[in-house]
């Protein structure tokens, strides 16, 4: 297994099969610095039109339509010591008649201190004087290229992945998108110094990382949404508006996992499902909202 | 602050501003032994027509229109070995083709070991034969006389609480319900021993249970919404369909707590909310849905 | 048959098992008096909280747990020459983020002609200063008392009607309510002088007016949502949020008459309505919205 | 303006910025035979992979991203004596627990008489043996390449047009579509011989045809959404999930129109719009639902 470091020249605003900007074998690692989502790398230079321009495509050898590309988040590291927000809650997520109360949505500085492992505002507000965050990476929008001859905007996602805005997407996970085209096609950027459920301002706090993963292919997962596996546990994740059929999509594919990949039946599944499932709420901003399903390792049956 | 023995001696299917079944004190304690869903008390006798029958209502002195009733969940005792379910998933919780396939929704026993607090399938399901869950008692649905006359079915839930079927409403949860007529009328039922997020196979294990909790009223808070706090932090309960309405006013329920209850503006409050909220799905099973929106004490400054 | 002249003295904001107000034999008419939706009478006088405050209830002898009761619309005759309105567009009528810019709902009066049948601004718009409207009477509230002792407020709709705000609710239209206690208790109100779909500022033309209907029992009836005839057909009312539920309540519904009321096979109403369906909004601005399911009487078979 | 006969030789599942097929002057029309949503030609072959297969590119001369692409369909002309359909109810359209009743959605052949004008089924159906439907030309789905290099699949529909299914696109009426990219790239396919509202078995009765438009440019037209004008009225139409969302874009297409278009201002359009608006539905079966705004010719303020 090699570790490739990729320096990208161009960025994507569509997940699709455009040319490979690497190849890579199965297993390989890849390092790579990503621009936030405005598009600015970590020197402060626009580089992209906005709308989170992704690294890649990358190419790996061996993955057919029908597989699952495995994705290791190894490591995120901020390359720039500063991010930014979209202040104010976005008019969607509050009852609509309050919509017209709320404060315009303006670019907001955040402060990261690599050093301390936090973030803050880099102006006082009023109340949050004292507010020092977390500094928990996630990465906002990657997947490969989608079934069809389709090229998918990176302001949302579907069935191949693409802006999910789930912070669970953090070092430590693997995310399996399913494969549609020959190499899978994997596209990476947006990544968040921290952000909560929802997405509800319309952003995490954006920045320039620097971003390790492992991209291995996987047989006969035949899978039709992401999927993932953490220290915790297993998840599953739909994207779709409302949020109920995003919750129909997740819910259905660990129907499908528990059942394939676990030998329940569906009778089991249900009655395993109903006392112990988890619900998260990834973003509700995009055009298609994200509902992870989960199920702690505990509870899990032998794989098959 | 008295203690209060409260034997039911005949059940509501409606939270409404019913003649009081009894009457106590701000502050007093109330214990009190609920039927399960369908009716059954912990002899197995059925003694009430199922549909989440109500204890109540309980008349709290000093109780007015614009308060809040805090309810104070000290304790929840099983009072019987078993429980139920409805075994297979929801057909509207997997994507709707595939309803086709479900199994049918039978009712599905439980042991629930009140020494070893844990909770087990009465029958051994295949993949599932060490299944042990942990007893996680909850209350499925409670809350106070709705405004208006109304009278609302504890199939449902609304602004005066009712079937949310959460599983954060366990001991140790303050719950609070904007009280809408004289004495708040406060109403009980529906035990869970444990269930998972969503409710997704349209139960909890179903079973009756001995309750303790305590009940105060509140002046001045203002709130709209079930709010609620725990050892963790606070949360706000917006309930209604789709999961986006629900979320709309769980999300503005907490801004409103925000700014008026902490002194932030609403655009700290987005600033805050926007990286740190968290989002838990009560039920999805209901007429009405229930979302969950979560702040964690650690980020909040001093209340006013 | 007789005809009664029913004068309302009190008015309910919920349907609801209430004392009845007046009591009749099937088949028999009555002649009513409404309040506008604010409670104001045909002289200008505040007679009752605002709200949709409904005359009745009216028992129907007969009527029983499991028929239907339909409701003529015979007359309704405007007995004032002012109604108002809401100006504005709802907020959750745009996107979401446009809602900021709309103007403010404020109360708007419109003159309503009784000789030349016509309706139109109080006060000149500009842009409108020409906009003379058709006199098109429709009964925005009315439906009979739920089922399992709820009391269902006036602003909402469900299963027994209510505030369904369908213009198709007209002079000489027929509508059927599933009977859930014994003398139906039919309720009335709400009406307007005309309505767009959707109710999208929020009200009709708001007025008072003398309505006419006959009150007749049909027993084996079978349905559970509202139904109707006129002259150009049937439709079916599903009542619920989003516009997705309530379209499946409307197009089950249907589906349930053209089975069992027409005798086709679910295969045989799959055909007919996928090519010859049809839809309407009745509102989306009521907590329920309201979908209708059409199908034209040349497309019927003969009922059964 | 030359007539254009265009003779497609392969065809799209996407609607993108693709090599185009013709090019042809502003104003020209252009003469094509469509395949059906199958991929089956007039004779019976298939000729491409099913999924709605598009006729096009088509590049207009001068049409620029922010100008809009007038479509007048001026002629439909069946080019086969059959199409067909998938038969029954979609399992979202009804009631979630009620899909699990539903037939299997199996091909149905119709034939289309084409010196009658009528639609009928190939086999008698019990109940429907005497159903002659008219013949009722729509386009399923056509539309312009979208922006920022996506590829929209044509399953589905979005603000550049698409799969929206909608029978209100039928000759006579012309549909305008706002350009993203030089050329504008007009794609064209899946026509029906009829169908219902909300396509909700899945398909109209799909066939082969020919069509003739023209299309022409027209600039400062400021459009987000498509829109439309036919011998009734002018319309706009939203494409989302849920149909309250595709509500939300076609209500503020149709206030953008007004006020942009017409001069009225928000207030004076709301005045409109709340008593007269009419709602149609598209399609509630493809990814995307469509909802139509429609405001009839008669209470239109002069054009600026």
């Amino acid at each position: 297994m090699s570790q490739h470091n990729f320096v990208a020249t161009q960025w994507h605003s569509v997940l699709a099969a455009l040319p490979p900007a690497l190849r890579i074998a199965d297993g390989d690692t890849v390092v790579t610095r990503t621009l936030d989502a405005a598009g600015v790398d970590h020197e402060g230079v626009a580089r992209a039109y906005g709308g989170n321009p992704m690294n890649g495509p990358i190419h790996v050898a061996g993955a057919m339509p029908g597989d699952s590309l495995a994705v290791d988040i190894l490591r995120m590291t901020p390359i720039r010591t500063h991010g930014w927000t979209r202040g104010a809650l976005a008019a969607h997520v509050v009852e609509p008649e309050r919509a017209r109360d709320l404060p315009p949505r303006n670019k907001t500085d955040w402060i990261i201190d690599r050093e301390a492992h936090t973030v803050r505002l880099a102006e006082a507000v009023r109340g949050l004087e004292h507010l020092t965050l977390p500094f928990e990476p996630m990465i906002g929008c990657f997947g490969v290229a989608p079934a069809g001859g389709q090229a998918i905007s990176t302001a949302t996602s579907a069935q191949n992945g693409g802006n999910m805005d789930y912070r669970g997407c953090q070092p430590g996970a693997r995310v399996l998108f399913p494969v549609a085209v020959e190499g899978a096609l994997f596209f990476l950027g947006d990544c968040h110094a921290i952000q909560g459920d929802g997405e509800i301002v319309g952003t995490g706090v954006e920045t320039a990382m620097e971003v390790e993963v492992r991209l291995s292919v996987i047989k006969d997962q035949r899978q039709t949404w992401p999927r993932g596996e953490d220290a915790s546990g297993i998840f599953t994740m739909g994207n779709a508006r409302p949020l109920d059929q995003a919750l129909q999509h997740a819910t259905t594919e660990m129907l499908d996992w528990l059942t394939t990949g676990y030998g329940l039946s569906a009778i089991a599944a249900g009655h395993l499902l109903g006392q112990v499932v988890r619900y998260e709420i990834g973003n509700v901003f995009d055009p298609a909202y994200t509902v992870v399903c989960r199920l702690e390792n505990r509870w899990l049956p032998p794989r098959l």
